[in-house]
């Protein structure tokens, strides 16, 4: 096995315990970089530590330029792992801190980084937890066009009342336009809430009670198409027949027929 | 066929592709003119401008006006049309331009303009969503009376909780009337919690906190109510209709209707 | 039948024409009350209409007088009606106004007039309506242990939060005391979240974050408890067995078998 | 039986009459105790009753250690009981009040007393309520995979939602840091809304309503995850355990182990 064979199991599988620890310690630098991004951006540690995170954040770019170059010398294809999805957050995860280098002021580039929160996808694939993260999309994914039809009910209520709220309340009241009154409709109806513009007048506040109580009731909405759909897949999908008492509603974990206990067959 | 008759397929039917064009130009125009309709309501916008957004207006409402002179041309019986709820919407969509012209100072109608947001409703007639969207109105309909309950119940709720807090704060701490003690309670209940008004005695805040615990535990009921429906609703996909009693929410594995025992039609 | 027998029947039963007019009559008497005793607690109401309220106050009053006085002379045993809970409710709907002549300045007395919302239900015996309140009622006091439980855990979950929190952010952040910290959990927990109180500092920002993310998981407790007890008292309770195909899980309303159309008895 | 023996059967045990009365009087004597710290930390109360509960302080903080002394002396391993659980909140309990005799001025270790909470679990072995709660901590836990692969996902959102406000609306509107806008965006999507930082910019106000929204659907997940786990364990009423492989979550209707074909005991 050559070295570009071994590098490549080790980047790539996750099985060998090479492979593992790679995995880990890129999981750990990982995080290490993206709480290295947030710290940055608190002006009192930059103007305490900032020579410190300066100094982590080369490190870390370093670390992820080399294993980038890797990734590419490694792979079969390296175009198509370039163009793809990780390809593209690898080297955007990169490219902010030598541009800093050349470019001046180019602080706003530096947040670009946080896209490096994204390669933690790559790295996590825990059977379980996908598992269970599967299962999740599919509920979701089954409940998309109900769900879309709900949404699509949400903004036409929101646009209705926050046009009908600019008309009642105004711009002397903080509705300063239509679409701030939006706004303020979707803070209302989602129960967030702010309280940056709430409504002044009688009539105001009174079609916010309303919006408020039907916000109220809406959110059962999506709650009871997500949880239909968790149970739904959540049921058996255990097609065997019990040999001995044709009994056919066993479960997915059943190895035995509940009702005889004669064994099934897998 | 007239032309008379062609105009009618294109703009009431959408299956030929004349009249799927159709249907998409036109909602496409609608959304430009609700978008309209919210950026001249914002100040900045209204000034720089003002004079486009003005002109882009007479565009869409001499479109629609045409549109609907062709509508009530083209169909049946024109005054059923005009007297239908989607006439009256869209001759609402066009008349405050027109009066614009004649009445001085006539802002305000120019927002009933944004009912022009209801014509959606009409071409949107995409088979899956329509589905989604009836089954979702069948769980609510059929929770209608649970839900009705529940909202008496909760309106009372917030009547006594807004009357008790009106007499425990008091119109010095912001609960200054017993309509604005109600409004609190709805906000508080409801979990939206502006705080605009907020208790301040310590009585007054463990009444609240009492009603904040019993709001988040109440909230549970409609969730409930709606995903029971949503579950039963979601198990029975079969869609006969029995042809001596008329009744149509048949079981799967129906093959005799349950109401008057006729035998059912694969 | 003597005139006491005829008032009976008007004023306790509702089968009589006579009976339910009387009892749609009190229905609005007792609304209009109500809005009445909200009215006079707007200042700016009070100010311009006072005399009107007064005069109206007057007439419900002396209205519901007479009704209580006619309660008590066509029930059979009246002591028992009087000390009845409805008798109690009926009795503090008129006491105060006549109090007002009597003592000076028992303004927050007026306010116990709004008891008479609490006469409502006794008129309400809408029978569908009642059915689907009792099927919410039966399911909410299935679920009353865990629901318990649950509340006993948020109290807990509150008390210990708001302790931490007073140590964490302290009286200079708004937090002056132990119950003032934990009222700022109840309303970030139960996530009406007002903002009077909210943490200032960065480990006290951590720490309200770690709640709202629990509480926002923790708001499926109730729901699931409610939904599951819901979704249980929908379920067929008809334990009829088919006598020509023995199928025995039929639906509530079934007349018919739907495996074999034959006629179930009743 | 020696009098260490009756002392243990009385504070260790909760069947007998005289154990029932030392348990109710510690539960009410630790809700005295943690109300009294509650007292302390309001500074007006402090300040008028001071010496009062000073008193009260030292009253329970004496009764504490005679019984934590007791509970070591009758418990048959001393050494295991200080070192568990509830051994060392024992001892936490009572060490703040004697310290504040030796340091001056240990005010924040006076509030860990407020630690005697967590001794109340220990008193309440109310047998339905258990039950109640040991269903609710099955659900919970059969769930826990579901739930951690959604608190990771929203996690993971609000780092990104927080990172893209930093850069859309920067310092000046008050998202100070990417901690800060992560903050926020906790705040948001659990739908709290504080209004301490609220978007101030048009697209900032944009980007607010689509998270809300999504956060708004979003809470549907957890509440569908435990709803279907509370369904499931409700549905089962067996507390059989099969006599061969132990498995103990049979059907209603089994009358077989599913898992070993070991038939199971009426």
């Amino acid at each position: 096995m050559t070295i570009r064979q071994k590098l490549y199991n080790i980047i790539f599988e996750a099985e060998t315990p090479t492979g593992k620890i790679f995995d880990l310690s890129l999981l750990l630098i990982i995080l290490s970089s993206i709480i290295l991004v947030m710290l940055e951006s608190v002006p009192e540690i930059k103007l305490k530590y900032g020579d410190t995170l300066h100094i982590l954040e080369w490190i870390i770019t370093i670390f992820f330029s080399i294993e980038y170059i890797l990734r590419i010398w490694v792979v079969h294809k390296p175009w198509s792992y370039i163009s793809s999805f990780y390809g593209i957050i690898d080297l955007l995860s990169v490219i902010p801190t030598y541009l800093s280098l050349i470019v001046v002021g180019s602080h706003s580039l530096m947040v670009i980084r946080a896209i490096r929160l994204l390669r933690i996808f790559r790295i996590l694939k825990l059977n379980r937890f996908t598992q269970a993260g599967q299962n999740l999309g599919k509920a979701l994914w089954a409940s998309r066009e109900k769900i879309s039809v709900f949404l699509f009910f949400v903004v036409n209520v929101v646009i209705i009342v926050g046009t009908l709220m600019y008309l009642i309340e105004g711009p002397t009241n903080g509705f300063k336009s239509i679409p701030a009154s939006i706004y303020w409709a979707i803070v209302t109806m989602t129960t967030v809430g702010y309280g940056d513009i709430s409504p002044q007048t009688p009539s105001g506040q009174f079609m916010a009670s309303l919006v408020m109580i039907v916000g109220y009731s809406v959110i059962a909405v999506p709650t009871g198409i997500v949880t239909s759909e968790i149970i739904k897949g959540s049921r058996s999908t255990n097609t065997q027949t019990c040999s001995n008492c044709l009994y056919d509603r066993h479960d997915d974990d059943a190895k035995f027929c509940k009702k005889c206990g004669t064994q099934l067959n897998e």
